[in-house]
């Protein structure tokens, strides 16, 4: 009776996750401009083991990733984890990738620095079905003050930030999901200053007030977001760091809930 | 038509949190042997909306917290929390304190600093009922080497840390959790020396093996909080930093998922 | 002939520092209104040893270091530094330690935590002589935008912050370092905003000048720690961090240099 | 006589330096192995400002920065720090630039990561002569343990760091400063496991001992480098990060000071 109870006890205490982590490697992106670009990333690899399984080999993480001799192409994110769940026996693998990502700006931006950076996140996940959750962190640009007439440009200020989490139905270019924030943001700071901007539809648009507020900002990427066919799931986070304290508002999309949980 | 469509989007698309995040403010704790301990922490405050929510004043999270007049005191914690629920009109409400904690050490361990620092984190959460949980940091020594020669003595090394996240039914001090994970890390290193612990009940120790590994740290910590009905729900989080890559493993206790989210 | 050329480049190859960092550990530290502080500081203790000098125990600086039982006085930095010279005998003893300073806020500041937080950091040095550098890190505030209609009241955003790093002559509190930094860049804020100050001396004001710039703030604090008896040497560094890009400035005051140089 | 006095001490009140920071830019290195290595680097440009200098414009930084065009060649470091002598009007004008570069490791090493990480940086300034330092920081591993039964090939793990500053008189490949610290922390470990090398000079290895430490190490380098008519100046910093504890020594070389001082 006693060895019953201790084996349930022992049946129930299982390993949720086993893996290696912060392991910095250079990595090759999908570029919309440049078909390629070179980076460097931060790469956490994991699996969720079976119940039944009875210790794990740590080294076979480093050896699937020393398959990639030097460089990761992100093309080959899905067959590392079919790898890493077949040598692995595991009920699901899981990558993750972060990494900054530039973007060549517009000349347009007098003051400001050619290329922008932006932190990116990608998350794939393969147990029956294979996942993809992409996240990109976008600043958010203090509102342009009042023109002086000293006539100095001005870099626009760092407001804060918008992340978004987005998991895909279909590809979606890294670029794209910059521009849809950026438009919402700059939409929000057009705003802001008070004025009206006819030209967008009305769920797409903030009502015309005076406080930029992360709250305001959280809800119009969600009104924004949540019309895309391409997107199966999407969260935003808008952080506000430019006050004395810093705020944030945390949105989730229509759909149901995202399954996938990273190492946090 | 179109307007009710576009209601219901409107409804759908809603703020999960808000709030004011990464405030350091000083604190006191409940020392068990001095009473009180006064330290150093960082705030997370937010709320959950409910859906007719129509934005939200942040500077209340701020008048809030500055009734306490420059320092917490942790036994407020649900307080702070009503508090936040009632003036935000919100579903729930959320209080986060990360800060070390300081235990004075044995007089024994020759060689180390007097005062062990502990980081703890407080995750309070007010919905129709109270949650509280605790996550405490628990740094594991590296083996012994063997004695030389030389006789001189050594700090314990820096193996990695487990870290364990406990949700309340009763309350415990910092210092009994603590001490509960040191007596398996304890037990875990003595058998990985390769002598057996016979004092010790079968479920509550590890076979004697010779290499320390996440997982079997992460098991064994299970196996010892999951007999303790002063425990909710438990999880565990056991990494390994000495190695040339970083390993770790995570487990949660046999008892129902914990309902609590942080803003990671 | 090569004995002694070899003899020679070893008596030139000699250790110039030895230490433990990054201990933390509770601090008592004097404040002007309530007497004593407690807070949390972070500690690094090394020694110049001479040339003489054939290794060293690490050991001495913990056992140093327990003597505090568990709270390290900041009155007792000059005893701690003697008994490191002494019980390392060494050319000189070198104690930094770096934490968190509390200091409440007038009430009149609507809208922001009523305690503000500056980060300090203490480097004293014993050699023939006793030196104390005292750092200071004061953020300065956005210049506050036009009141608007809506009449809700802003915290101050974070522009920078001015880093004054100061040479005791005789003992000055923190708090009256923070004011002279506060006085002077209120006044620059005033200034920026097109109105000049009538009641400064000439030499203690900024030229009505529309733009707030590093380098203006680094000037302006110059001439006000530049006057003060108090002071043996002082430097500045202000960095603007509200740009799209962060840019500094750093000014030596008019006296010698320091002769101090830290870990880094 | 007032006036005179007070424009003395507003000539002596002088901006040292005024520059950028922390911009993220991709860069190519020279590679040993590849010619080339594209990895991700955080630039900070300042100038030194002659007395007479009124104010600057912090866009030219930017200006000059976006010649590059999304891609800093780090063979135009020389040229950078020309055109900003030039167009800033400034008396010397330096340019850090700090990397992770990637070396293929051989394949010997069982159950490591094919490639390793070496953080750089790299700080050159143009006075009246143009000086380059090359910093690189090479972890140092465990001691390994002795080999058990289970035959478990281990990752070596992770003792602590050997930074060495280098100031070039000849070019050095980064990859044999790697290895010349490589043969030196190799060498180390291996007497330190009690057995002597007899294959090395006698200048150029430590006495048979059985403890590892920070300041034999940084002794066994200051040897090792002390002997290469490359290099103008060098000075190394050891620390170890497995202990209880931190503990570091730094050494600086036989040659007269470095004259270069960054912005810490």
């Amino acid at each position: 009776m006693k060895d019953i109870q201790s084996q349930r006890d022992h049946r129930r205490i299982n390993i949720q996750k086993v893996g290696v982590k912060d392991i910095t490697y250079p990595v090759m992106v999908l570029d919309k401009a440049k078909k390629l670009q070179r980076t460097v990333a931060n790469f956490n690899m994991f699996v969720n083991l079976p119940h039944r399984f009875k210790g794990t080999h740590m080294s076979r993480f480093i050896e699937i990733l020393n398959q990639f001799h030097g460089e990761f192409d992100i093309k080959n994110l899905r067959l590392i984890l079919e790898e890493m769940k077949s040598r692995l026996d595991a009920e699901s693998a899981h990558l993750e990738i972060e990494f900054p990502y530039f973007v060549k700006q517009p000349m347009s931006r007098a003051n400001a620095i050619g290329i922008c950076e932006y932190q990116c996140k990608m998350h794939g996940v393969l147990d029956e079905n294979y996942k993809l959750v992409l996240q990109i962190s976008v600043p958010i640009a203090l509102p342009s003050p009042e023109q002086n007439g000293e006539g100095l440009p001005r870099s626009p200020g760092h407001w804060g930030n918008a992340v978004i989490s987005i998991q895909y139905r279909n590809f979606i270019w890294i670029e794209d999901v910059i521009q849809m924030v950026e438009e919402v943001i700059g939409q929000s700071r057009f705003i802001a200053a008070g004025r009206n901007n006819e030209s967008l539809p009305p769920t797409d648009h903030l009502a015309a007030e005076s406080i930029l507020s992360v709250e305001k900002i959280a809800k119009a990427l969600g009104r924004k977001f949540s019309g895309n066919t391409d997107i199966h799931h999407f969260s935003v986070t808008v952080e506000n760091l430019s006050e004395g304290y810093k705020t944030f508002a945390i949105l989730d999309g229509p759909q149901e809930q995202m399954a996938i949980e990273g190492t946090g």
